[in-house]
């Protein structure tokens, strides 16, 4: 792997280490095994994928994880009466609510049903508005995650210009909100750009940091970066591959290696961003088995 | 007044006048008078003015007020206690916290206290939370008078670079999570600057439209905004002048006669941002005593 690659894969295992073993302290102190409810609507097989690989993650960490698979059909008066249970069982710490959901349920009115206690998404009005004022409880996982991977590489936002593409509940406006923030591991100038932003490349150019957030394939492309750039690549796009047996490959938004010439460093796609979602996850589902035994 | 001012206190009054009409038209149709609480803690006497004006402006839009005045020693505990009695009040659909509020009181630990359905400042997380995620319910009461100055002033902030100085929790994060969602309203490519910003003018220096929420006297001069700038000006700073009866008189953030001559538009200070937020305050009120009648 050349020097200027974060390896997202390396740092999420470490963590994920660190948090069996925390795990483990949690459970010999408290004699509570953290454990995380995954609801999963309809059948969409790539939330299939992420899920199983959520379980599998919460497995290697001792965390217990019960996942609840309704129809396409359910509507969202069902799926809200299923939150409201698993809010009340004590026995969850954390709630994962797959998304997306199918197109006939709201997903923020689902969202806004979740215990802000375990809403281990971080996506809860309540969780975003702490994340804004500067007093997270639990952080949406991906924001989360890319703090994480350019504190541990050692690209601290501190000081920095981060620019971030894209406008996402999920990604682009939460990590604006957590870099901005005053303290030494944020503390960040940042410019969110998005769909409507008349000249993307002239503000893509000023950035220490690239947040790459916009669902395109190799939309940021070398001649919008400086030398020199830290780019952390979130993009998970599907391009036909004829040279795969799937037929087909998994790509950023970033175009990886004209940009990754210029950049110091450089999250790949897959095994950058993605692992450390995942490894927040059981974070946050920790952070919640915590703070739920100590009656917050 | 020259006519790239921008009139804070004939929009506030237009506004406010409506406000009355929809006031009464509401108490008609529903028999219910819109109330507020203010609650008012200590006897800074800045904030006996602002108190002052808002229990005015409200009875001058009909909507009723009570002010509970506690004394600086009053504990985080029995403040707690009154914003909970107020929750429960139906006869307020309103409770207003005036900040600051004593050093030994956490005031973010007090708002979190406030019914989020109540928080006519929008400063709970909830409502931080809902401005974040693009679905906003109340909205905290500086930004949103921002946002109306921008629009009924003919300078929609769509598709421009807005620059934001300043990160508080009431307007510079509110304002930077307003204008960067994605309606006709807002849609703005949004830059937030603050102390650590290394190179402050440069990025002011690209601003369509820069708000200046700093809260130190002129340190936004005119070498550092481009001609034809839109500028919005939050800060409101005492400062000595022996030529007034009273020995100070208020400026904004912005060296306002030099920038002026730069900028397209200018908020003046007084007479600016001020009277919006009174105004918007009043519009919250209104929005949560419908909310409340409704059965939200």
């Amino acid at each position: 792997m050349p020097s200027n690659i974060i390896d997202g894969t390396a740092i999420a295992t470490s963590i994920r280490n660190d948090l069996g073993i925390a795990v483990e302290a949690f459970r010999n102190q408290s004699g509570i095994s953290p454990a995380l409810a995954v609801v999963l609507v309809g059948d969409n097989p790539a939330s299939a994928i992420y899920v199983r690989n959520k379980e599998r993650a919460c497995e290697q960490a001792g965390i217990a994880t019960e996942t609840f698979i309704l129809p396409d059909t359910t509507s969202a008066q069902e799926l809200i009466h299923l939150i409201q249970k698993l809010n009340a069982n004590d026995s969850f710490h954390g709630i994962l609510l797959q998304l997306p959901l199918p197109p006939h349920v709201d997903a923020n009115a689902v969202i806004a049903q979740l215990d802000p206690a375990k809403d281990v998404d971080g996506l809860h009005p309540e969780n975003m508005g702490r994340l804004l004022t500067g007093s997270p409880y639990l952080v949406p996982c991906t924001p989360a995650g890319i703090q994480e991977l350019l504190l541990r590489s050692g690209h601290s936002p501190n000081g920095k210009h981060v620019v971030v593409c894209g406008r996402s509940d999920i990604v682009g406006k939460p990590i604006a909100a957590l870099l901005v923030q005053r303290n030494d591991q944020a503390n960040a100038t940042v410019s969110i750009c998005h769909s409507q932003t008349p000249d993307l490349p002239h503000l893509t150019k000023q950035a220490d940091i690239l947040i790459a957030a916009i669902g395109k394939p190799n939309i940021i492309t070398a001649d919008m970066v400086k030398d020199g750039v830290v780019v952390i690549d979130v993009g998970i796009n599907r391009i036909p591959d004829k040279t795969r047996k799937s037929g087909h490959r998994l790509v950023g938004d970033v175009d990886y290696l004209n940009v990754a010439l210029k950049a110091s460093a450089i999250t790949p796609v897959p095994g950058g961003v993605g692992p450390m979602t995942i490894a927040m996850l059981l974070k946050n589902t920790l952070t919640a088995a915590r703070e739920q035994h100590q009656g917050r």
